[in-house]
């Protein structure tokens, strides 16, 4: 007999793999490794930035005071005592209509309350004139304008993207406290798979899914475990389902979730102990995407077919374990665009279609990524979003406006924007 | 004297280096590390796709014209001959009314054109009845529906994405030939510059442009060859740059590149004999940006503030790389926003600011990410796009909606959509 499942919608599966997804551990790492890691902690401002009063122009610092009254008619001399760059104090204090000419980055010195840009002045040998007042401060960066000592700059759990980076160098962070990447494994399942280096035989095909989910892992920062593949035989299954289990913080397997003759891992599920979050998605393709958890991992069951792989990893599995790094913006980007064909056909679930977005200044639009029945591998290679064809929708014309998920963003966004 | 320099606008600059940006070599590449290059070759599938007529579901392999004139009245019975899973090929040949019991992905059985479902079945022991009759090649995904022997998958040029991992392991590629990653050489300039271990000192700051160009360069797969501080002294920064553009295929530098008394670059260039593209550009933050090419190499001198350093290599050098890697698709993505501020100001230049952009099915928003003068490092840290405000533009209000650029995107798009 078939086992009857009964489909839930994909938010609701959604929530349900996001509300297990527990933190992992934190780690230090180098300044130089950083990149792509999530942080473990807040940045804090260990200083003010600038330091210092600094000047954001090449020209003359000055006491604005020694500028009142200057005009056209009645120009102001100051006489140059001092001259500096960027990382050099000078010694002097000015002194009435004294100047020290400054560079930009470099900080005020005693006495200066403005900074004259050169093309404010006729330079004159070691003297020049100006023919305007100043106001005290007027063209400094003052101290702490930027960031205040102790101040929060960066929240924990922020991706830390190169900006970040570059407020770590700044208060002087050689180490960086992030999270741990989740050990993941990966478990393909089917006689029918050959490896890549394998000739083509007779009714097998090459495991593409396996390869693709390690570079989907890759594209998050995360090395894969290759755990091998499950055997035809329920026992064995079990055992490598158990050792796994043992030594990630997810399992991901493709294929074996269907209700087939020889797909053993809802029966593995079962042995396990493992809760069943959901194993039938109100979705196409990948409804047959199974996620169970036992023990804090996770056991992402993905479907054999490449483009019900590739979904089901990119909805479930890729926000989870954003999730477990700390990470509040583990959803796909949201976007709206005008479909450039038709989809004839009523959609009874949602549909995930595999499709070329474009944005330009004349609006936005996505057209299918090709052939797109769930065991499409072309496609794949092809989109760099998702078509989302709402569940109960009859057809969509060319030219209606559609939700799209996008595909290859660093980041994340903090919600799921749909049903 | 002040030099004058003549500034011209944004999309010139970035045409100016595009025309500049020469291929690099190729190399053969394990497909394990191939995820994030660019092809070098075209992805060609060397067998039909699916490799034979394959069944889509779980069911029963028959001969479609012995489903002829099946009804709900006049159901007709089928002898279950064999059991086959995906990977194995039944040797049984099919005769009239004879069945194979078939799991999803197994090829058809000789004699087979088509495939009854599980759930259109009524199984009795080793026979099964159905009640509709079926066409030749119901529920069969034929051979080559996916991808024919010879197609070109994926173009040369293209960015390796998982999806095209997916199609290089099923055409068994086990090696892929891959665009060479640039060589890129950064040199800091300033003696207010110190390393990020280094304490805090009156006048100067950490350097924080070189470590966030490393990780500008990492989001690109790109390793940088850090090449150490420029000193304080013409002669000595000329051949230091000298022995750089030997080395390397574009060498950044990060400040030095203004007008000050400090700042040697633009002689450097001169004595070098570089092609100066530009020096002076119609943009905020970074209009002393400054790009040079001599002998195959691209001198980017960009400014020593980090906000207007993070622009100058996102709108110059980030395409230029991409560009030299053989990718067509090297520009920041374009996308619509409402502001949800104000920007009272006028806007002589095109400006560039750091800012925060959310997409959600009510709408797409932008907000600044902060303080955002040239010399602001906090915004950086902040924010995941550019607002751009044209050039010639008098100020903006909440509401409006405006162009943006997104930073953060694995991919890019084909063209520089703005002036």
């Amino acid at each position: 007999m078939v086992e009857k499942r009964k489909p839930i919608p994909v938010k609701e599966a959604v929530d349900r793999v996001m509300k297990r997804a527990a933190h992992v551990k934190s780690e230090s790492v180098p300044l130089e490794e950083a990149y792509g890691r999530i942080l473990a902690e807040p940045v804090i401002a260990s200083h003010p930035v600038p330091p210092f009063d600094r000047s954001p122009y090449d020209g003359f610092a000055v006491r604005s005071v020694d500028t009142k009254g200057a005009s056209g008619e009645s120009r102001i001399t100051f006489t140059v005592m001092d001259h500096i760059g960027a990382g050099t104090i000078s010694s002097h204090t000015l002194g009435e209509r004294e100047a020290v000419r400054i560079m930009t980055g470099a900080p005020l010195p005693a006495g200066a309350d403005a900074i004259v840009m050169l093309e404010q002045t006729v330079i004159d040998g070691q003297t020049f004139t100006i023919r305007k007042p100043f106001a005290p401060m007027e063209n400094v960066s003052p101290k702490g304008e930027d960031a205040k000592e102790g101040e929060v700059i960066v929240e924990a759990g922020a991706f830390i993207q190169p900006g970040v980076i570059a407020v770590l160098a700044t208060f002087g962070y050689t180490n960086v406290q992030v999270a741990t990447r989740p050990i993941v494994g990966l478990l393909a399942t089917g006689t029918e798979l050959l490896e890549v280096n394998e000739p083509l035989e007779p009714g097998k095909i090459r495991n593409s899914n396996g390869p693709m989910i390690a570079a989907q892992l890759k594209r998050m920062g995360i090395d894969c475990r290759l755990l091998g593949t499950l055997p035809d035989d329920e026992d064995a299954c079990f055992n490598m389902v158990k050792e796994a289990i043992h030594e990630c913080d997810a399992v991901i397997t493709t294929g074996g979730v269907s209700v087939g003759d020889f797909d053993y891992l809802p029966s593995v599920y079962k042995r396990l102990g493992a809760e069943v979050l959901f194993n039938k998605v109100m979705m196409r393709p990948g409804s047959v995407t199974t996620v169970a958890h036992v023990n804090d991992t996770f056991l992402f069951g993905l479907s054999g077919n490449p483009s019900a792989c590739f979904v089901g990893f990119e909805l479930f599995t890729r926000p989870a374990l954003i999730s477990m790094m700390g990470n509040d913006k583990p959803y796909l980007p949201y976007t709206k665009a005008v479909l450039t064909a038709d989809f004839a056909k009523a959609n009874p679930f949602n549909r995930f279609i595999r499709a070329i977005y474009e944005s330009t200044p004349k609006g936005s639009f996505i057209e299918p990524a090709g052939f797109n029945k769930s065991n499409s591998v072309t496609s794949i290679a092809r989109g760099n979003a998702f078509i989302v064809l709402p569940g109960g929708t009859r057809g969509f014309q060319k030219g209606d406006e559609v939700d799209v998920l996008l595909i290859g963003k660093e980041e994340g966004v903090e919600s799921w924007m749909l049903n």
